[in-house]
Formats: C-alpha cells, structure tokens, sequence
C-alpha cells in the first residue's frame, strides 16, 4: 500500500532540506518505495485532523491504510522492518545500528536542537553570546565520540543503514555552523552520505514542494 | 543467556531511580528475565573498558553473549522483540507504542533535561530565574498533549508497554517540581505505572546499590 506522509507546504527553511520529513523522504528513496505527500502549514498542523495524525501537532506523520504514525524515529524503523537496505542483516549488528538511531535521536540530537532554537529564544538576551559558547561546547562532546569512529569506517555500523540516515539529518541541522566546520571528517561523513542518488531525490522533492509555494 | 548490564556504583541521585538504568531493569523485571549488573563510577565510565560498551561513557549498557548495546530506547527495544509483555500483539499497535517510546526520548525527555540541568549550568547567572519559567512553559506544551490522552486512557496504547515504561521514567524526572504537580492526572499515571511489582522489583534493586555502596 502506497503510504502518505506529511511535510510542509512552505518549508520555513527555505527549501534547505532541514524539515523531518527529510528523514522519511530519504527512508522511503533507499527502500525504494513511492509515496504520497499531504501538505501542511502551521496552522493546519494545529487543527483536530492534523492532531489526530501527530498528537504533537508536529510533522512528519506516515499514514499506510489504518496505519498512522509519528516521530521520524519510529516511521523509519517501520520502513526499515518492512524493505531491505535499511538496517544490517545479523541480528546484532541490526541491534546495534537501532542502538545508533537512538544516538542520533537522544544523544546527539537535543544539544544541537538548544543551538538552534537559541537565536529564536534567547538572542537579545545579555548573555546570549556566553550562552552559545556554552552549547557549542556540549556539541563538541558528542561530536568527538562520532569523530573517531567515522575516521575509521564509512558508516557507524556496517555498510549504510538508517542510523546514518538518522545522524546525517541531525548533524546537517548545524551544517555552516562554525562547531561542525571544527570536524572535517564529520563533514565528509555528511558529504558521502549526502551524495547517495537516494538523498539527491528526497532532497530534490522537498525543495520542488518549497518552490512551487513560492511561485503559489 | 542471562544479560549484564551497567549502573551507577554510587547513584547520584541517592537512590531515587533516576538513572537511566532503572529502564532497562524495569523492562527486565517486566519481562521475567534475571540479569546481573557490572557497578560502575564515573572515572569508570571515561575507561576504554566502559567507552567500548558505550561510546558516548553513559549507563546503561546491556551485554547478552556476544551483543553489546548502549541508548537505553535500543535496549528495550530489543528487550521487547524477544520476551512478550512490553509491546501489544498487533502489528499496527506495536507501532503505535514505539512511536509513544521515541516520542517519550525525542519530544519529552529533552524539555525535561533542560530544566534538570538549569541549576548545574545556570543557578549562578542573573538570568536564571528568568529562564526556568522558559525552560517550564517547554515542558507544559508537552504535558498538556499527553494529559487528555492519559485521562481517557490508562496506558499511551492499549495495555501497559515499553511507551509507559519509558514516559514514567522521563516523567519521574520532574517528580517534586512544581510543574509536574500541575498536572494531577499524570501524577496518577505515574503512580499506577510505578506501582506495578515489576517496576518496585526494580527500584528496589537500584536502591540497595545505593545502600550498599554508602554502607561501603
């Protein structure tokens, strides 16, 4: 069954790519499977039907006929328990890339969501700039766990699987940012994993959403 | 084949189940599965002995035979896919619960960790009270999605499963805070989680640690 999922009508990223449903997008591309895209503004996402979808009133959301699904780390284990390509095939080794996935997602991911949100909450505070110095520095801690494992092997567990998937969308989030340009290796972990023609497409599809708004 | 896992020697909570253990004892304890434990302190956990179970120097870990795991969100998981008792029979419901898991570690959990943190980071900064009533308005926008699905429903999805067990831990989190006692429903939802055998075998286990280590 061809599933639905739910992204931004106007991605408030400018097309760059930093939404979510970037993660979905790029899940369903390696399993190559198609997929419907319900649009949504923030308004919309507020609504009784979209909170029905995503009890958050967030996106992304997956829908494939009675099922609906939030949070991108559970839609992208859901894709990668029913496609091949997506997590390695020995039980263990499909453990521990889960085991990365979760990294990604509560390890890694809140200090670099603090960084970016700051600029919103906190920049015409006084201590704004003593501030960033500060979750700068927690991203560091975590991105020097990453640094050495990803010198020594392409991706964190085996060939490519969803845990880099999860970690690629998270780091990219402070992509430009003077934290991950400190991490060359980092970056070309970024790189290779964001040539793959599955990327290029879920990318490619977010960004013609973004533009066909701004012509709207 | 019987699994380790790893807590803290010297708890630095006192004894109050705060550590990240508590989950997977609970969900061991939930599943029948006996297990032992390699006490750790926190020169302990920077040791490549430790980092070689978890990258990122953290408890808990879990090592059953040859598998080594780290992200407490992995573990039970992985706990769940083998014993019965943690995730609902249906294939959409199961789902459904590992969506409310991840949303417990991805949504909740890291408003939750900010305000934990505040009085380490900031209780010096003139800024400080200013920021908690930020760092609380975060939290409420949370609980006030889960407390109309929590007043209509015991469990998050159908039975008790590996979501509760992971939003009673994150919501332990905030136990005695102001915040948390404005939401009496979920307070209640706490205290039928936690007073389950299952998860007071677990607290139990973690408190004579405790004991014992200050008994030295």
């Amino acid at each position: 069954m061809r599933p639905t999922i739910t992204a931004f009508r106007n991605s408030p990223d400018g097309g760059g790519g930093h939404g979510r449903d970037m993660r979905v997008r790029w899940a369903l591309e390696e399993a190559g499977v198609a997929y419907d895209v319900r649009l949504v503004d923030f308004d919309e996402m507020k609504q009784p039907a979209h909170l029905a979808r995503h009890p958050f009133g967030q996106i992304p959301t997956y829908e494939e006929g009675d099922l609906v699904l939030f949070e991108s780390g559970a839609i992208i284990l859901h894709i990668a328990g029913h496609h091949p390509g997506l997590l390695p095939e020995g039980e263990h080794a499909r453990a521990r890339a889960i085991a990365w996935l979760f990294a990604a997602l509560n390890t890694v991911e809140p200090a670099i969501v603090e960084l970016e949100m700051a600029p919103y909450l906190d920049r015409d505070k006084p201590w704004y700039e003593e501030r960033l110095v500060v979750l700068a520095e927690r991203i560091r801690s975590k991105l020097d766990v990453l640094l050495p494992r990803l010198r020594e092997a392409e991706w964190l567990e085996g060939g490519f699987s969803a845990a880099d998937l999860m970690m690629v969308t998270v780091l990219r989030r402070i992509e430009g940012s003077p934290v991950l340009d400190e991490y060359p290796d980092l970056l070309a972990y970024v790189a290779r994993a964001t040539a793959r023609p599955a990327y290029q497409r879920a990318f490619q599809a977010q960004l013609d959403v973004f533009r066909a708004a701004q012509a709207g």
